[in-house]
């Protein structure tokens, strides 16, 4: 049986998930559509008989997110290929080929994005399957989907001759098409020679390299030396910043598969979306007879052809009436956008970025936020904050009075006068105007309880009136 | 000049408002318009020369509220009315009635209820002092609203002759209109001669305990005993509860207005809104030329003649491509409704409340959410709790391990074996098994800090893997 390497490309972040997915949790790592994330689902779709452990490109800022997933999906990449910088698609499979080629330059390599819905795993694995005799023997193949709408959304690829079938079977390809207009769009559904380029690849490390080395020079002397000075580790492989930084930022369509003559498509009509936007995810789930999909904790009443979705344990979202809306309710953003608009969520992430909203690209935590209560003219807020190894946290003498009780490791907490250690269950005060360092000495973390106490400056109370509440 | 006293209705709470009115934080007290709460706009507005103090008739768990916000507005009622449990519109005004003739029989009562829009407050000070005359002359005078559209939603007022104009002046009135179905309603907002219901009255005392005597005898002894045994306290009578249950839930118009033949109307054209539901506020607010309202931290983009309110700071609000929708989000909650589907935000509450959602009717406040942190495998979880006085909480033996510590207050801890007495600053731990109860001693608040340790159950380090990440 051929065995075939996937090479899983993680390393980019969009906008159009929004507020799921966000530049510090990236579409990929996220559940938009079942108990699993977008990644771990590609992981277990490609593994299985004839299938090599995959090889998986990823950026530093997310490799932890790429292992810890991997290993809670069961699935065990061989290697973590880790860019120093994003230089799209071209410059990152040249390096998975390179980097295969180097112990064998016949492996074949099964080049997939990790954030797409393929609900059928077993008929694509059987379509790349169909693919794996023309790519030994020099070809590579594409896999286009079979259109079911007139997107214009994607780029979309040429047969030569309408097919009888879309059965996955190698046929001849006559072109790429960019993004189209609609009627061009429509022209193509109509015509019944056109697919849908999904952007996944199957050729042989060596296919590849030759294809790099004949259409897209210039990439090769870069992305050699970033792989000649990676650091190996633990199966991880750094590439070099600095050659890196040199490549050309360049997606593998433009760079090689446009121009390359050696090229072969084969159709898969088994289901496939890129979940590019929310109306994407309302396609793609399993809405109830009206068309509603709810999540979480969602009352809809007499909505119709909507997605409610509450990413929080207990935070009520609410429909009433609603046609055509995709809300998303989490902690700390609402977004509610008609299904026709979801391509505009984007321009709304880039609003939020220009006035510097914490959630356009992040999340405001729990952990960030401080269980409030009041009494008797005073507020107590507190919360657990946690210092990683062997770093401090400065408090200026400006904060309010304040408590650290250690739950969790040592702290030395310096004063201008004395320092105070502090183990497990024991704890310090602060008093306002004096300023501290709190320092975790070790490399286990340290996990405090921080208690402020606030005096209400306005207090109902301490207003003079003729009447008060009392109990009888 | 006429000395009016307001009688200030503001027991009640609906549902149509929800998730920013719930039955803890109804309507009246919320800032639905403005920066001032609709029940200190109602103060605010019948103050002033010719007005008294007012009198507020509420329920015991509004009186806090109440009393708070009349100071922070600046208004200081008379007396504060407290009815021991909810009995409709007709016992209230009785009681505020004879209380008030107790001391002055001549004294005029304008009997408003606290939860309207009336956004030119001078105008309305107006039109009720052109009732003064009639009302000291022994009539009942409604104040009616010139109509601006065909409501189904509220009662109407017909009068004997289609006035001229709409201006304030004593007109007679032919009778009440139940609330009609849409076609009676285009009819009499063609007539001309029939007003809107607004529930205002303007009467003496005397003239309104005549009138009760007359069409509603059987509301007098219980709610005479009410009064006869009721409590003062610091400006606070608190009906009393054994013959207040004895008085007949009624509304003020079935039990008396639509008996009555001494009734005149003024009318009243310079603005007036009951606020009865989303799109109300809607309605009632200023929109920008898209005829898009927001409030707080809110992103609109491209929507139009729609609402969109983030209650809480930091809390991002995003509409894309809305049409006609009212959205409010909280941070417990997300409501999201058509406009014209504003009057079944009802049915939403009823159903959170059968399935005991506790945002149906209260909030989920900041106090009841835990701050979390995890380390070496633990999570730890803390809060700030209050324990208001001479009350205890039980804590069951399952409960996760806990630790207090006492910030404000005393405590008693009492475990199977042993009470521990804590005093502020000190600390007692449970291990989990174990039940304990936490006693308040004393009349002034308790306030604890808890944390909860778990063990984290699913660690990813526990798993055995190849590779690890390593900084270099």
């Amino acid at each position: 049986m051929t065995q075939i390497t996937p090479v899983l490309l993680c390393g980019g972040s969009g906008t159009r998930l929004w507020p799921v997915s966000r530049k510090a949790m990236p579409k990929q790592f996220t559940r938009l559509l079942g108990q699993d994330t977008l990644y771990q689902a590609a992981l277990t779709r490609l593994s299985g008989p004839g299938w090599e452990a995959p090889m998986v490109v990823t950026s530093e800022a997310y490799l932890g997110m790429a292992c810890d997933q991997a290993v809670a999906a069961g699935v065990v990449p061989a290697d973590f290929l880790v860019e120093p910088s994003a230089r799209n698609t071209a410059p990152a499979i040249l390096a998975a080929a390179l980097h295969l080629a180097a112990t064998d330059p016949d492996a074949l390599l099964l080049i997939a994005p990790s954030d797409h819905a393929i609900p059928d795993a077993r008929a694509f694995r059987d379509a790349v399957m169909v693919g794996a005799g023309p790519a030994r023997n020099g070809q590579i193949v594409t896999f286009g989907i079979c259109p079911t709408r007139a997107e214009t959304g994607y780029g979309w690829l040429e047969m030569t001759e309408v097919p009888d079938d879309f059965a996955p079977r190698p046929m001849s390809l006559a072109g790429f098409v960019e993004k189209p207009h609609a009627a061009r769009a429509e022209q193509m559904l109509a015509a019944g020679r056109y697919l849908w380029n999904a952007g996944i690849f199957l050729a042989s490390a060596q296919t590849l390299i030759t294809a790099f080395e004949t259409h897209a020079r210039g990439l090769m002397l870069p992305v050699r030396c970033a792989l000649a000075d990676a650091t190996h580790r633990h199966g991880i492989v750094r590439l070099a910043s600095g050659p890196w930084a040199r490549a050309e930022d360049i997606s593998v369509d433009y760079a090689v598969m446009e121009r390359a003559d050696n090229l072969c498509v084969v159709p898969f009509s088994a289901g496939w979306s890129d979940l590019g936007d929310w109306n994407a995810i309302w396609r793609e789930g399993s809405s109830d007879e009206s068309g509603v999909i709810i999540d979480g904790d969602v009352t809809a009443i007499d909505c119709h052809d909507s997605l409610l979705r509450s990413e929080v344990s207990g935070l009520e979202l609410v429909g009433v009436g609603l046609t055509d809306i995709v809300a998303v309710a989490m902690g700390d953003t609402v977004l509610i956008a008609h299904r026709d608009r979801a391509q505009d969520v984007k321009e709304a992430v880039a609003r939020l970025k220009a006035r510097e909203a914490a959630q356009a690209e992040g999340f405001v935590t729990d952990a960030d936020q401080w269980s409030r209560t009041e009494a008797e003219g005073m507020q107590y807020a507190s919360r657990c904050v946690q210092i990683t190894q062997s770093t401090e946290k400065t408090v200026p003498a400006s904060a309010p009075e304040t408590r650290w009780t250690v739950l969790a490791g040592r702290a030395f907490v310096s004063f201008p006068n004395e320092v105070v250690a502090l183990t497990k269950g024991t704890s310090v005060s602060r008093q306002q105007g004096v300023a501290a360092q709190i320092r975790n000495p070790d490399n286990a973390p340290l996990v405090l309880l921080e208690v402020q106490e606030h005096r209400l400056t306005q207090k109902v109370a301490e207003h003079p009136t003729p009447f008060a509440i009392a109990a009888e």
